[in-house]
C-alpha cells in the first residue's frame, strides 16, 4: 500500500491513469485516507456530480494483511445526498484485494464529456479503463454476473447499479461478498452518484500474484491478533448475540427500550417486532437451509451476516441488517420477513442506500401515497426506483426530496440524510450523534446506543440529556480511528468492554507499522479525521446551525416515553470542542 | 390601518381570529411589516409548512390611499423553497382593499388538525374564516368563478391553486386584478405552499363602506403625488418603454447585450428573442383586440401590463411578464408568443412561480427528459404539475428540486431560488445580488441591470467587477424601503435618475404621514429590513458560503463574452458592511 492512482475521468482523449507514490498521505488508510484527501483537494462548493468532486476508494490500515476483521473499504466524497464531506464505508472483498494489490487509495477524477460507460481493471500489472457500453443500466447482481463470465471467481468486485447510473441522491456502491454477490454496500450519501457522475460501472480488483502484506513485526502481529479474536469470541455481544442473530437481534431491545421509531417516527412501540426481530429472522434462515451465520468477508469472525432464503429454499439476499428491517418493516408499519427480505434484495440490487429507501417509503406512505403496512405497494414503489421513473427517481433521492416533493413536514433527516433505526426522544445519546455528524444522520460515527442501551463502555441513562455530549464525542473520535484501520466497527463492542482486546488492537496496529501505538495516538488520529471533515463542511457552508434534529423532535412527545429530545443547542455546539 | 388580525388556523376548536392595535410594528408596511413579523416571531429552524411558520399579509405603507402605484401587497414567511426569510409581493387589487380595511397585516399561524378547506371572508364587520370544501383542488380561475358567484365583483381575491394546496415548493399566492383575473402572483419562494399548509385557500377582501386611508396633510399629499406622476410620465422607461411594450421590452435589450441566458445558460444570445421580444408581444396584442397597456391595479399610471388573446380573439392570460417570457422561451428554447402565453396561464391558474416553473422545465430538458424547443412537450410537463403527478410535483417544486430529481449537475439556483432571466457572467451587477439576497437568487431585489445595462441610475459596465457591489448594496437598500411603501418597484427608474421625482416620493411619505421625509429615512428602513431579514438567516443557519453563485458560473465562461463571474468572495462578503 505505498501508492495511490488517481484516475482522470475527463482527460483530453479519454481516461489517463496516473500512479504516485503517497505523499502528504502516507501512513493513512480507510477514512482518514477519504476525509482527508476530500478535505485537502476537492472545492467544499463544488457540484457532488461535477468535475470538481473526486471518489476516494481507500482500504483501511491493516487490510490486506491476516489480521482479522480488517475487511472495511471506505469510499469518500463531497456527498450529493447532504453537501457535507462523506465517508461511506462497506464490507465485502474489495478492500483486502485492493489493499494487497498495493493502493492505499484509487481516487477517480474528473468526469467523462459522452455517454460511454466506464470499467476499470486492476491486477498486479497495472490499471485498465475500458469502454462497455454492455453493462449500461444494468443493475448490480446483473452486472456481477456478466463480469464474472469475463473475469472469472477469483477477483473482488465493486459496482453500481441503476440508481448510481441515474445519479439518485440515495444510490450506493456495492462491494462483492466471498461468494461474490453484490451484498455489501457502501449505502449512505450517495456516493453510488458520484461513482455513476464519473461513468464508471465497475471496478474488478484482481490480486492474483499478490501476497498478504507484510507486517514489520510478523510474531507480534500474529500474536496481537490471536488476542484480538479472543477477545471479539468471549465477548457476549461478538461473540454470540451477532453470530447467532446478526445486528437484526437490536429489534427487540430497540422495541422493548421503546426506542424503535415506529410508522415515520410516530411512536416508540411496534406491535409486529416480534415477528420481524432477529430471533424470527435467525429461526427462519436455518429452517429455509440458508444461514444465519456468515461472514461478509474472509477473516471476519464475528459473522454477523446470513443467508435468507425464500420457503422454496431459494436465495433471496443476504441476511437484512436490522436497520434495513427497521426501516422497510416497523418504520413503514410492515411485519413481515419476506417483504423485507425482498426489498433488501431489490435495494441491493438497484443500488440504493437501504435506510434512505425506506424512509423515503415511510415519508411517502405518511403523505398517503401508499397506507401504512403496504407490503405489494412498498415493494411497486422500489420497483419504480429500478425503473427511474419520475416517482422512482424521488424516492431513490431518499426521505428529503420525498418530503420535499410530496409536501410532508415530518421528515426524519438531518443534513439531508434520513434517521437510521433510533427515535432519538427515549435514546438521546444516538440524537446529539445525529445532530451533531459531520455526515448527516448516522448511527455508526458514534454509536450511543452501545452505552446508552447496551451498556457497553459504561451506562449513561438514555432519556436525560447528561453526558450524552461528552459520550458522543468519544464515539465519535473512537470511531473515526477505527474506521480509518480498516476493521469492522462492531470490534468497538468488545473493546469498550476489555482493555485486554483494546491493547490487542492497539498492539496489532503497533507490531505492523513496527512502532509503538498507545491509546492517545488512536485518540488523535480519531480527531485529526474529524477535523479535517469538520472543516471541510465549514467551508462548505455548514454551521452549528445544521447541529440540530429536524424540529418536531424538540416539539412533539413520543410514546412511551412521552419526550422530546432535550439535550440543549449550546450542549451540542460543545461536540467538538476538545 | 391601525390593526394587526392575527389568525390561529390549528386553534382547538376550530380558526381563532384575535385583532389588536400595532404595538411594536406601528408604523411599518409592506416588508417592513411581514420581514419584521417572520423575524421576530419565527422559530428560524422551524419547517416552513408546520404550524410554527406564520403568513404575514401586509399592504404597504401607502396602500389604500390616493396616490398613485400604491397598490403592492407584500407576503412574507420563512420560505419553504429557501429555508431563508422570504417576502414576496404583487399587484392587484388586494394591497388597496386590505389597506381601506384597516389591517396593517393579517398573520396566519399555526395549522389545522383536519382536512377541512377554509376561505376568509373580510369586511367592515370583521373577519370570519369559513369551511369551504367545494374549492378543493381548484385552481384559481375556477376559484375566482366560483367566488364571485357568491362574494360578486366588488371585492379583491387571494387564492391558491392546486398547487399551493398540495405544498409545492414554487406555489404561488394569486391577487385578482380589476378585472378579477387571477393574474397578479406573489410568486417566489413558496408563499402559496405555506397557505397551503395552513389549509386556507382563499381570501376574500370586501371594503364595501370603507373610505380611502386620509392623509395628515390632503393638500401636501394631492401635490406630491401630481409631481410623482408628472416625473414618471417623463422618464422615457415608466412613461414610453413600459406602457407600450410591458416588461419584454427587455427580451431585445438583454440579447443585444449577450446577457440573455438561452437553454439552460448554455449562451446568452437567443436566435429566437425577436420572435418572443415586447416588441413583437405588443403587435399581436393589439392586432388580437387585447391589449398592450394595462394595469395591474387601479391608480397605476405606469400601466406596464396588457391582454393576451388567441388568435381568434379570446382571452388566454395577462401579458406574459418579461421573466417569463424567458423562463418558458429562450431559456427552454421556445420561440412561440402563443406557447409562451398558454404557458403563463398555466403558470397562474395552477399558481406556481413562473420563474421557477420554466427554470425547472429548462433543466428538464437538459436532462433528457423533453428537447429542448419542444413546445407541446412543455405544455405536457405543466399539465402534469396540475394533476400532481409525481412528475409534475417535481417541476412544481422548482429548478433545485428537479436538478437534484433529474441528476443535473448545472442548476441554476441560489439558496434554492431559480435565477431569473438575467446571465450573471456578462451581468456581474445582478450576480452580486442574485449571490447575496436575503431570498435567493432575485433580480428584482437589487435590480443591477437599471444601470448595468438600462444606464439608469450611472454607468456601471456590467462586464467588469468593479463597482458592482457597492451597486447591489445601494440597490437592495432602496428596494426593501420602497417594497415596504406599497409601490411599485418600477418607479426606481425615474426616481434614480430624476431628483424631483424622488423629492416627490419623500413628500408623498411625508406629507401621509405629517412628518418630514428625507433620503436618509429612506436608507435607514431599507437597511432595518435587510437587517433583519439577514438576522433572520444567520439563525437559520446561513452564511457567506452561501452568499455564491452555483459552480458553474465561475467556472464556466458563456457566449459571446466568454466571461465567467469574477466578483470575488471577499468583496461579496461585503455587501452588508454599511
Amino acid at each position: 500500500m505505498d501508492k495511490i492512482a488517481r484516475i482522470d475521468m475527463g482527460a483530453a482523449g479519454g481516461p489517463k491513469v496516473t500512479v504516485a507514490g503517497l505523499g502528504e498521505y502516507a501512513g493513512l488508510g480507510g477514512r482518514a485516507m477519504t476525509s482527508l484527501v476530500i478535505a485537502a483537494e476537492v472545492h467544499p462548493l463544488a457540484h457532488a456530480l461535477g468535475a470538481e468532486n473526486k471518489l476516494v476508494i481507500a482500504p483501511g490500515m491493516l487490510s490486506g494483511t491476516t489480521g482479522s476483521m480488517t475487511g472495511r473499504l471506505s469510499v469518500g466524497c463531497k456527498s450529493p445526498l447532504t453537501g457535507t464531506i462523506k465517508e461511506s464505508n462497506a464490507g465485502g472483498q474489495a478492500a483486502q484485494v485492493l489493499a494487497r494489490l498495493g493502493y492505499a487509495a484509487l481516487i477517480l477524477e474528473g468526469k467523462p464529456h459522452g455517454d460511454d460507460l466506464y470499467k476499470i481493471y486492476i491486477n498486479k500489472d497495472g490499471i485498465q479503463v475500458i469502454v462497455d457500453n454492455s453493462l449500461k443500466l444494468l443493475d448490480n447482481y446483473p452486472v456481477i454476473e456478466k463480469l464474472r463470465a469475463e473475469y472469472g471467481d477469483k477477483v473482488a468486485y465493486m459496482s453500481i447499479g441503476s440508481a448510481g447510473e441515474r445519479k439518485l441522491l440515495a444510490a450506493s456502491i456495492a462491494c462483492t461478498d466471498p461468494e461474490l454477490r453484490p451484498t455489501r454496500h457502501c449505502g449512505r450519501g450517495g456516493v453510488g452518484a458520484v461513482m455513476g457522475a464519473k461513468r464508471v460501472k465497475a471496478i474488478i480488483l484482481d490480486d492474483a500474484g499478490m501476497k498478504m502484506r507484510p507486517p514489520q513485526d510478523p510474531d507480534g502481529y500474529r500474536d496481537a491478533n490471536r488476542k484480538f479474536v479472543e477477545g471479539l469470541r468471549k465477548h457476549p455481544v461478538t461473540g454470540e448475540g451477532l453470530p447467532a442473530y446478526g445486528t437484526n437481534v437490536l429489534t427487540n431491545v430497540l422495541n422493548e427500550a421503546g426506542g424503535y421509531p415506529t410508522r415515520n417516527f410516530k411512536g416508540g412501540v411496534f406491535e409486529g417486532a416480534a415477528r420481524i426481530s432477529g430471533e424470527a429472522l435467525a429461526e427462519m434462515e436455518i429452517k429455509r437451509g440458508g444461514s444465519a451465520t456468515h461472514g461478509c468477508h474472509r477473516g471476519c469472525v464475528i459473522q454477523c451476516s446470513g443467508i435468507f432464503n425464500d420457503k422454496d429454499g431459494n436465495y433471496v439476499t443476504k441476511q437484512p441488517e436490522y436497520e434495513t428491517v427497521w426501516s422497510h418493516g416497523g418504520h413503514c408499519g410492515i411485519d413481515d420477513l419476506d417483504t423485507v427480505a425482498r426489498l433488501d434484495f431489490m435495494d441491493d440490487n438497484i443500488g440504493v442506500d437501504t435506510i434512505d429507501m425506506g424512509v423515503a417509503i415511510g415519508v411517502a406512505m405518511d403523505a398517503g401515497i401508499i397506507p401504512f403496512g403496504d407490503r405489494e405497494g412498498a415493494i411497486r414503489l422500489v420497483e419504480e426506483v429500478g425503473k427511474g421513473t419520475p416517482l422512482g427517481r424521488v424516492l431513490g433521492c431518499g426521505a428529503e426530496i420525498s418530503g420535499k416533493v410530496f409536501g410532508v413536514e415530518k421528515v426524519p433527516v438531518v443534513k439531508g440524510q434520513a434517521l437510521p433505526a433510533y427515535d432519538p426522544r427515549p435514546i438521546q445519546g444516538i440524537g446529539v450523534t445525529y445532530a451533531t455528524s459531520t455526515q448527516g444522520a448516522d448511527h455508526t460515527i458514534g454509536y450511543a446506543i452501545a452505552t446508552n442501551i447496551l451498556k457497553i463502555g459504561g451506562d449513561v441513562d438514555p432519556l436525560k440529556s447528561e453526558g450524552q455530549v461528552e459520550l458522543s464525542r468519544n464515539l465519535q473520535i473512537a470511531t473515526a480511528a477505527i474506521d480509518s484501520t480498516g476493521m469492522c466497527l462492531f470490534i468497538a463492542m468488545a473493546i469498550m468492554d476489555q482493555p485486554e482486546t483494546f491493547q490487542a488492537l492497539l498492539d496489532m496496529l503497533g507490531s505492523f507499522h513496527g512502532i509503538t501505538m498507545t491509546g492517545d495516538d488512536v485518540v488523535a488520529l480519531g480527531k485529526k479525521v474529524l477535523a479535517a471533515e469538520r472543516d471541510f463542511n465549514t467551508r462548505a457552508g455548514f454551521t452549528s446551525h445544521h447541529d440540530r434534529l429536524p424540529r418536531f423532535f424538540y416539539t412533539d412527545p413520543v410514546t412511551p416515553h412521552n419526550q422530546v429530545f432535550s439535550v440543549t443547542d449550546e450542549e451540542l455546539d460543545t461536540l467538538f470542542n476538545w
